[in-house]
Formats: structure tokens, C-alpha cells, sequence
């Protein structure tokens, strides 16, 4: 049991001199002019570059006098001359997000002021940051593991409660646990199997093969629900894709640019507050839903398609939730119930959802007959010109997607490269689990656990290297 | 002497509990996707609404009992949900920015989380602040008079060492210490002449006449160094305008190209600063150049035109430093000499700075003859499309504005609404002085000091009103 656990250490050891040996700077806050902008150093000398730069108004205590964590009040000074009046707050190694001397400098928003200061702090030995170095100095520093901080990434990159929720708990270590968890079951598995191969010579089993089976079994049930997890992690975290699709003229833009306002308006309720708004999504309830191909439907009504074919085809192959649109003064019964069924068979995934919506009510003088058959397949009749009943469909989308109570306790796998670990874990868990029914000698059985132990090992960063850190923090913003 | 200062404080004082009842809130840095952003919160109730979002790690302590100015890591709470990890600091009274109780929330960068924390402070009781309330406050409550706080709102925009240095002292009360100056005198000045209006009956004279002229000369000095000093300040604040001249053809877009991508390479030291670049300016050893009406030369070379009529005249008009361009290998000294004194003559303001560049040196086999001519009107040799000695240009441009070092102590204003107070203060002060040589009483005197004092006041806002404080912070960043 005592290799894994050495290897590992070592491979993150190795990592750690070369990079704690330089101070990095950055600025941490979003570029542009703003009241304020906070600028961070980590690293050994954080405290001796601001000695050299910054003066504190008030008594003249010395830098490393500051108190730990005090917002103290001073100038940066560059050749006498005073550069910005500006906020500072050290914070001592290992206190810190980088667990290494840090420090804060609120300065003035001005992008002028913050280069500046940034070219006085290369001037004084320290270097900028590359993106996602501070975080990556915080998991080499052992101040969280490597799904945690992915998880901070994603809280950054969060726009709905949904993903907001799920990055959160991510980066508070919720994964990790589940992770480490079933990592510590297969190392009791592992150094049972181990234990015999010691003792190989004089034939022994420590470990009763059913009892085995039935931990394996386990371990791969639970593999198995994270994976499954992730297709749901996926679309929460990137916005649910919805196709409207339709004959033309049946009001497909018009619909989706009611549906777009109603949000709209929900959302510009604080002023001077820059949300992000990612065109054609709206946020219902917190979970995002994103319009796919809607640069079509903004341009000109679609060209007339069967579903099934071309472009029509790829939107619902595409989306998760489809809104069929027709005009209800202007489509017989027949007609819509052949689309649906054509669409039925078409699409053989049962996770995606059909919504049928009969536009253009504002026509009718009175209600079809027929329209009683369309009640029962629960379409939306709506005015999208009026928008009239728009609202029926936001609520009808948000609960296309709830989840049941059982799911929402359950993790859900939010991140492709946990979810790859996942799979390969649950390949290497398998082979174990048929070794055993196929009475594979112990030493076969060992390699294949140690290779679920590396994957599992990946996701937290118990096992890493250069490349993984590499890829996994290039994605970071410069300054976290 | 009493009026002037008891009504000054009561205009301040009425506008006072209307705005600090209230607690305000705003982002205090840039929008977008980065590592942290900062929120602020000022007014009666800050640790009041705080106290109810944020909950501290480690030990349980009440919220008032954190430590002032102490960073403190925690998280905000809505519903019993965590919505973000968070540092937080405690700015009690009157130890803060506005003076006013406040809190600074330093969450993760992410718009949607930002936006969040603000509806939950919001929900709170808070409301949003509007743009530069957060200086405003300031100015109200004797943190910073309203010319250091328009300094404030310089430094963010500043973007050249130049219009950063002038900033900056302003922010720091430089030039409100010289108007404080100039007013005291005025009032020195004034007392004295009420004080004869209560005697008048008995025809007493406190002042000795021509010391007061002395000291209404010296003022009437001072006022117009200081009003001369803006044409330079608002030339060092927006960028030096420079016009680039020259018949079609002679390589205009090209040195321009040339001359600003000489400065790029300068400027893009730092990787994931972002500089706000104004298109089309360089910055010089601190100083910015604005290359004016440089579309017509983006999209094609001008029109033929000689110097004095259309858009050249009008480029002319507008430079301080003209850059009259021809070709080396194709124009007769006659016809340079024919366009320098052609502009001469057109343009008589002995500001502007004319420097000739002969382009296109490359085509050239050798030296023509009349060289020797143009070396004496300091042409610039260069070629453009090989970049050839264009950091001449770039020095020459800096030397065209060094000021002495007698004007490097001068204090220089930048503010065009101050520019206008020191106008209107010079206007009443010289109708007192006229008003002293043709023996106007005492009372005409004094009511045209009261104008002069008047008007000096509201530069560093001892006099101000709704409109003025208006004006000046709704163009300040929001959250400042």
C-alpha cells in the first residue's frame, strides 16, 4: 500500500522547488478603469519587494511590522516620487490562498496606475504570473487538491445558480471526498491483494473473493452514477441546448425573441452590474438554457426541411429540449401529429424532450375542435406577436429538466477531464472485477488496480505532473 | 468676515442626512470574468447588512467583533446556501474612505456572483450607489475637499505620467493649498473693507489704499499664471494634438503607421495588463501624443490641398505640433520653403511648433545640394516604410513640449470647470481693482469681493450647491 502513496508525494515534491523560488505578481481584478484595482505577489520576497516600494502614512512602522491581514493606508513610492495612494494587506505564509508570503495592493483602477506598479514590482525582482499560478501554487502548497481547484475555474466561469452551485461545492471539496473515498476502498482492496502476493509461496487468500467481488461491484456502481452524472453536470454547467424548430413563417424568431425580453427584463435590475450575458441564453430559476443555431432563425426564416434532414436534423440532434412550433390557425391535426411521430422516430434518446407549441392563437376566432387532442400531448398555445403566454413555456423548459430530490444529494461530474478518469478508473475496475471471475493470478490483478488508483489519483492531483498542472491552469485567469 | 464662512458650511451641512441615512453598495472594480472582484458598502447600516450575509470561518465571532481593517476569510450566506467564499474587511467610522461605517467584500470574479452578493445587500436594505456617491460622501464629510476629488476621478482616467503627476497632487490637495491661499488673502482683503462699511459713518480708512492694490495685483497674478497654466494642463491631460501634413503620397499613413508601432513594442512589456489604449496616441517619457484626424489617413491619403484651406487648415488649427511631411526624392526646396512660410503666415500663434520631415531618404542615391538648406530648419531625415530614424520624430515631438524647470514647480490646472472659477474670480477681482482707482465706495468693493470669494470657493467646494456636486460625480465610476 506504502508505493502509491510514496510515489505520489514525490512526483508532487518534485514540482515545487522551481516555482517557489520566484515572487509573481499579477493583477487580479478585471481590467479597465474602475474605483479600484487589487494587484497580488506571492512568493518568498512578497515582503521584501513591497518594503521597497510601499510607504505607510501614519507612523512609520517597518514593512514586516505591519500587522497580518491589516488593510494598511500608504503610498507606492518609485524614485521619491509618489506613484498611487493605495490599500495594502500582507498576509504570512501559510495564511494566504497560495499558503506563501502574500500581498493585496488596492490601488487606483486606472490601467495606467496598475502597470505601473506592476513594472515597479518586475523592477524589484518579481515576475508576472502566468494564468491560474497563484491557484496552482495553492495545490502544490497542499492549501487544496486539484478537482478544488478546477472547482474555483469554474466558480469564476459560473453564470447560473446551476453551475454556480455545482463549481461551489465543487471547489469547497464535496468532490473530493467522494473522490478520495472511493480511492481509499480501492486501496483496502488493493493491499489485501498485495498481502498476498507477499505470501504468494504458501498459497494464502486474506482477502475472501466474494467479499471482493462485492466491493468491486460497488466502487463500479458508483463510477458508474458519476459518469452518468456528467452528461447532466455538462448541459447544467454550459445552459440546457433548446432548438425551436418549425415550418417557415410560423413565427420561430418572433418566439424566440419573446421568450428572450421576458428574461430581459428580469435581469437589468441592478444598475451599473455587467452581467455577462451570453447572447440567446436566459436563466430560469437559475438554470441556463441556450438557444442553438439561432443566428439562422435572427437572419431569416429557415428554409423549409423535413425533420430528420439537414440543418433542422442537426439542431435536434443538438439540443436537449426541443420546442416545435406551428401555427395554430393554419396546421391540420394530421399534419402535426405526423411531425411529432416522424420526430419520435427519428430520435431514439429518450432524455430528450418534445414540446409542442401552437403559435399564432391571436388568429383563431375559436377554439378548433381538434385542438382537444392537442391538450393531451401538452402543448403550449401561445401568441408569440402578443406575447401572450410566453411565461408557460419558461416554466414548462425548467421542468423538463428538474431533477428528483434522490438526484439533487447526489455529485454530479461537471468537468470532462474527471469524467475521462472516471472512465478509465471504471475500465481498469472492470478488468479487475473479470480477472477475479477468470481466477487471474494476484500480481495481473495488482497492475490493473494501480492504474484505477492513478486515474482516481489524477482527479484530485494525488498523482500529477507537468503536463496535467499545465493544461489544467492555462485555462486560469491571469491573477487567481 | 463671518458671513462668508457660516453660510459656506450651512450650504454643505443641508445636503447631508438626506444621503447618509442611507447605505449604499457597488462594485468597486472592473466587470468581467477575473480573479477577484471587490464590492463596497458604505452608510449607517453596512455591518448591519453584512452582519446578516456573512458568516466567518474558524472561530464564531459576532460580526462587529472583527477586527477593523482586519482581512477576514469566510462566506456569504443567502437562505443557508453558501454563495461564495469571501474576504472581508471592516472599515469603522470615521477611519474609511467616506467616513462613513464600511465594508469591503472581495469575492471571486465571477458576474454572476458579484451580482448575486449585490441583490443580497440590496435585500438587505441596501441600495445601489450612484456614480462617484462613494467620493461624494467623502467630500461631505470632510474626507477631501471637491477639487481633491475631482483629482480622484483624474487619476483613474489618467493615462500618461504627465495627466498621473498632476492628478495625483490635486488628489492630494496641492492646488487646493494654493485656491486656500489665494482665498485667504481675499478675505484678509475683504474684512478689511467690511470693517470700514461698519465705520462708514465715520469715514475711517482700516486699509491703506495702495497696499491693497499691491495685494490685489499679486492675487490678480497669481489667478492668471494659473489660468495660463490650462492650456498646457489640458494639453498634458488629453494628449498633445499632433497634425500630420503633406500633399498625397508622401507617406503620411505610413510614418504614422511607423511612428505608433515604434511605441507598441514599448508598451506591450507586460503580458495580461491590458492598457487602454487610445487608438492613435503614443505616450513619450510619460507624455501622450494624440495624432488628430488620422481616419482620413487610415483610409486613403488626402485630397490636394495647399496649407490654409479645408481640413488641412483645420488639422493645423486644432495641432500643437505640426509634422509637414514631403518627399526628399521629389520636391524642390523652393517648395518646401514656399509651404513652411506659407504657414507661418496662416498660422500666427507662436505655441504651435513646426517640424519638417523629409521622407522617402531610401529612393535617394546621394545628398541633393539643397540638403544642407533643410538641415538648417531642423527637417528630420527618415523613411517611413523602412523605419528609418522615426524615433527621431518621437524625440523631437517630447522636446517640443519640455517645459523649464521653473514651470515643473508651477502648479497647473487641468480642470476646465476650475479654469472657469479662476476666470470668474479674475473678472470680479478686476472690477474691484478698477472699482479702488475710480473711488468706488466701500460697499460696490465688497459686493464684488463677495463674487471673487464666491467662485474661488467652489473650486474646492467651501461653496457648492446640488448642481455642482451633480456635475461633478456623475461622471465618476460607479462604486468610486
Amino acid at each position: 500500500m506504502l508505493i502509491f502513496a510514496i510515489r505520489n508525494s514525490s512526483e508532487v515534491n518534485a514540482m515545487k522547488p522551481s516555482l517557489t523560488q520566484e515572487t509573481i505578481c499579477a493583477p487580479a481584478t478585471a481590467p479597465g478603469l474602475s474605483a479600484i484595482a487589487v494587484l497580488r505577489l506571492s512568493g518568498k520576497d512578497s515582503f521584501g519587494v513591497m518594503s521597497r516600494l510601499f510607504v505607510s502614512y501614519g507612523q512609520k512602522t517597518e514593512f514586516q511590522q505591519i500587522p497580518a491581514r491589516y488593510a494598511t493606508l500608504g503610498q507606492i513610492i518609485s524614485q521619491g516620487e509618489p506613484v498611487d495612494e493605495v490599500l495594502l494587506t500582507r498576509f504570512p505564509a501559510p495564511h494566504s490562498y497560495t499558503g506563501e508570503d502574500m500581498v493585496e495592493v488596492s490601488c487606483h483602477g486606472s490601467p495606467f496606475i496598475t502597470q505601473r506598479i506592476l513594472q515597479l514590482m518586475i523592477d524589484q525582482g518579481a515576475r508576472m504570473a502566468r494564468p491560474g499560478e497563484f491557484t496552482m501554487r495553492a495545490f502544490l502548497n497542499g492549501r487544496m487538491d486539484l478537482s478544488q481547484a478546477e472547482g474555483v475555474a469554474d466558480l469564476i466561469a459560473s453564470n447560473s445558480s446551476a453551475s454556480h452551485r455545482m463549481a461551489f461545492r465543487q471547489m469547497r471539496g464535496h468532490f473530493s471526498e467522494r473522490i478520495h473515498d472511493l480511492r481509499q476502498r480501492l486501496l483496502h482492496f488493493a493491499s489485501l491483494i498485495e498481502l498476498e502476493l507477499d505470501f504468494s509461496e504458501e498459497d494464502v487468500e486474506f482477502a475472501n473473493r466474494q467479499e471482493l467481488t462485492q466491493l468491486l461491484d460497488s466502487i463500479l456502481k458508483e463510477t458508474s452514477q458519476l459518469k452518468t452524472s456528467f452528461s447532466l453536470g455538462n448541459v447544467l454547467k454550459m445552459g440546457i441546448p433548446v432548438a425551436i424548430i418549425g415550418k417557415p413563417n410560423v413565427g420561430k424568431s418572433t418566439l424566440l425573441n419573446a421568450i428572450l425580453n421576458e428574461e430581459k427584463a428580469i435581469v437589468s435590475e441592478i444598475p451599473g452590474t455587467t452581467r455577462d450575458a451570453i447572447e440567446d441564453t436566459i436563466v430560469i430559476e437559475g438554470v441556463s438554457f441556450r438557444f442553438i443555431d439561432t443566428a439562422g432563425l435572427r437572419e431569416s426564416e429557415d428554409v423549409i426541411e423535413n425533420v430528420g434532414i439537414g440543418r433542422t436534423y442537426e439542431k435536434i440532434r443538438q439540443a436537449a429540449v426541443i420546442l416545435y412550433l406551428f401555427d395554430a390557425s393554419d396546421t391540420t391535426l394530421e399534419e402535426i401529429l405526423a411531425t411529432i411521430s416522424e420526430f419520435r422516430e427519428k430520435i431514439s434518446d429518450g432524455n430528450k424532450r418534445l414540446i409542442p407549441i401552437a403559435n399564432k392563437i391571436d388568429l383563431l376566432e375559436e377554439m378548433p375542435h381538434h385542438f382537444r387532442n392537442l391538450v393531451e400531448l401538452e402543448t403550449i398555445f401561445v401568441s408569440a406577436k402578443r406575447k401572450e403566454n410566453i411565461h408557460m413555456i419558461a416554466q414548462t423548459l425548467l421542468e423538463s429538466v428538474k431533477t428528483s430530490p434522490e438526484e439533487e444529494n447526489q455529485y454530479i461530474v461537471t468537468n470532462s477531464r474527471h469524467y475521462e478518469a472516471l472512465a478509465k478508473t471504471a475500465e481498469a475496475v472492470t478488468a479487475v472485477r473479470e480477472g477475479i471471475d477468470n481466477g487471474l493470478p494476484g500480481d495481473l490483478l495488482s497492475s490493473e488496480l494501480r492504474l484505477a488508483l492513478h486515474h482516481l489519483g489524477t482527479i484530485t492531483g494525488e498523482i500529477t505532473n507537468d503536463e496535467i498542472l499545465g493544461n489544467i491552469f492555462e485555462k486560469f485567469c491571469i491573477g487567481k
